[in-house]
């Protein structure tokens, strides 16, 4: 029995959908809607805007918005009590991975209770939750349709990768103009996590053909506007395409799970607190690299979606094509750094690969890693 | 603003699946479920082992197959009865697109009332449906993942098309198994649907990036597996893919729409009561040339898809090349009769040709159709 499954919220994609947020929220059986958000995306204009349809329906909102980058357990437990207090019953995050994740999480303790530790891991959510209603502001953490929520312990100091059906949000709102007001880094850092999903959900041993086909749309579009998206921050092509991108990854590494990279980049955004995309941009060449033996074939196809490789090419070195490709991307967007540089020090690798291997998206990796094989690709990364 | 929506049941896939029934049906609070299957599928034994998982997961079940192939509104009326009779709280369908179509229509009038007649259209359905578990026989249908259901009106003589999210199922669960007993004339006739679903979505006008891609991949799995599947019926690797293909196709058209084929077949499968796949293969290859010069480049891509063509050749030609592999592709399954030899008259091509006007799959159509043009298109493919 080889059995998959395959869960996405609704969708509604386009330039303007913000507008649907009312109507869509209202129909999923709300009242009073609590908006989660951050500083960034208030200060843009974006959540005056979603509250201005929400109250259009004739819902009642709350916001909050006490959250960082990398969004804390603490934040978390902060925003749960906000919105026991207030009353609302359904849930809307407006910006990009953290609020949506802390949307997420606050979900999950308001009406399962307890501590998020005791979530973490793969389906450990037992209580259905409040609707959920996702509008992402950047194009590359994929939540607004994933299984997934991130939340840094801060005891720890590592991310919780918290993994269940639950955590898919009823509707996703895609409205790539939300896009405009990103500057160039966060549209680069994004746009590579976007890559990352896209890669390590296409060599997943979870990967099936119906997440196939979202990763390889993912990685061919990322391959052809996330040069023009960072460089021209108002080309509406490119932040549509990079929207569909992110949104495609989302969708791909929802259903067939990461691999190294991430089970990587959870420890050092843990420890770090620099973007998680850059995290990306430092570790993912060399688990290609590291991966690439395992699995030739899927990577000359996505040096293929690139635009790297003819069907012609012997197939290692058309595989290795993947890893240029990869690497011409990161160096074009300015993300070509150690993390050494990012402020990773050599004596904190142990920790960090020894937590990497309990890590849920390592258990998906292509090929089998080993605390030694981990240390080495930190250590290649540095 | 050019908002899509997009919108799929949640998937399981695999040889085995069918095992996950009972527990699926549960998790959607169902206790007493609704059987809706036809005969062939019961002389199979697929509702057999398919009550076997309901009771196990501890449901009360109650089984229904008073329906015909191309079912009819007053066929629909009494499983509504016996619904409302038996106490159940939950539908699940087990077979091809009759059944299916059958269950949702009898999941319309039980929860909404009155008749069928009031939901032809789109979007007419105002209360929430029950819980429904859709469960393929055959690969063509696609109505275990589609907001369609399509049901005779004996008293017009044509099929209504009922078009709703509310008609998405909650689950769809593809179990290729339940292909091997189907013969390979059903085989050949179901492929052949899902080969329009897949031609007719990616040429739509309501085409979006995320249903082109689920269309392309049909379109690709078809071109290289139906002949297998149809020769051998008990080549699981061909059945395997016809599945995804028609789950895929499935996926594109129900977000997507359709065109002009299935705005004419709905007439014929109305008058003549043969399969609607026959029909198809009869129809298609007629409305492609019709098709044709409204978007010669989503002909090459279907081309290319198909394995016809490379990118060098010039577009009208590559274009053209969609249309011969359609028409290989029908010869070779045996599917390449004229509407005459399925029954229909030279007399009632006027009336076909005015409802065809009327359905709402023509309104997705590239190319605009007068009377006059569907008219010559039936009087080609008689
Ligand atoms: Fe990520
Ligand atoms: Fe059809």
């Amino acid at each position: 029995m080889n059995i998959s499954k395959f869960v996405m919220p609704e969708i509604i994609f386009g330039l303007g959908s913000l507008s649907q947020i009312g109507d869509s929220t209202l129909r999923l059986g709300a009242s009073k809607v609590f908006v989660v958000s951050d500083e960034g995306v208030i200060n843009a204009g974006w959540v005056e805007k979603a509250l201005h349809y929400l109250k259009g329906a004739g819902l009642g909102t709350e916001v909050f918005y006490s959250l960082t980058t990398n969004p804390k357990d603490f934040e978390v437990e902060q925003g749960v009590q906000k919105y026991l207090e207030s009353g609302c019953d359904a849930i809307v995050a407006v910006g990009g991975g953290s609020p949506t994740d802390v949307a997420k999480a606050i979900a999950i303790l308001a009406t399962n209770g307890s501590r998020l530790q005791g979530y973490e891991g793969i389906n450990k959510i037992s209580h259905p939750l409040p609707p959920m209603v996702m509008v992402p502001s950047t194009a590359g953490a994929g939540s607004e349709v994933s299984q997934f929520a991130i939340i840094v312990d801060t005891q720890r100091k590592l991310k919780m990768s918290i993994i269940s059906k639950s955590l898919v949000p009823d509707i996703a709102i895609v409205d790539p103009e939300l896009l405009i007001t990103k500057d160039a880094k966060l549209a680069a850092a994004t746009g590579m996590d976007a890559l990352t999903h896209g890669i390590e959900s296409y060599v997943s041993l979870a990967a099936t053909p119906l997440t196939d086909i979202h990763a390889l749309n993912a990685i061919r579009l990322i391959s052809r506007n996330l040069r023009e998206a960072v460089q021209n921050r108002r080309d509406m092509v490119a932040n549509t395409n990079m929207a569909m991108a992110s949104l495609s990854a989302g969708i791909a590494f929802s259903n067939a799970i990461l691999g190294a990279t991430h089970a990587m980049t959870h420890q050092v955004d843990g420890l770090l607190d620099e973007h998680h995309g850059e995290a990306n941009a430092s570790i993912l060449p060399h688990v290609m690299e590291f991966n690439l033996p395992a699995c030739p074939e899927r990577f000359r196809e996505i040096a293929e979606a690139m635009g790297k490789v003819g069907k012609q090419m012997p197939l290692m070195e058309g595989a290795a094509l993947a890893i240029e490709a990869v690497r011409e991307i990161i160096a074009d967007i300015g993300l070509d750094k150690g993390l050494a540089e990012l402020g990773l020090e050599n004596q904190f690798i142990p920790t960090l690969s020894r937590n990497a291997l309990n890590d849920a998206c390592l258990i998906t990796n292509p090929r089998n890693a080993s605390i030694e094989d981990i240390e080495g690709i930190f250590r290649k990364a540095l």
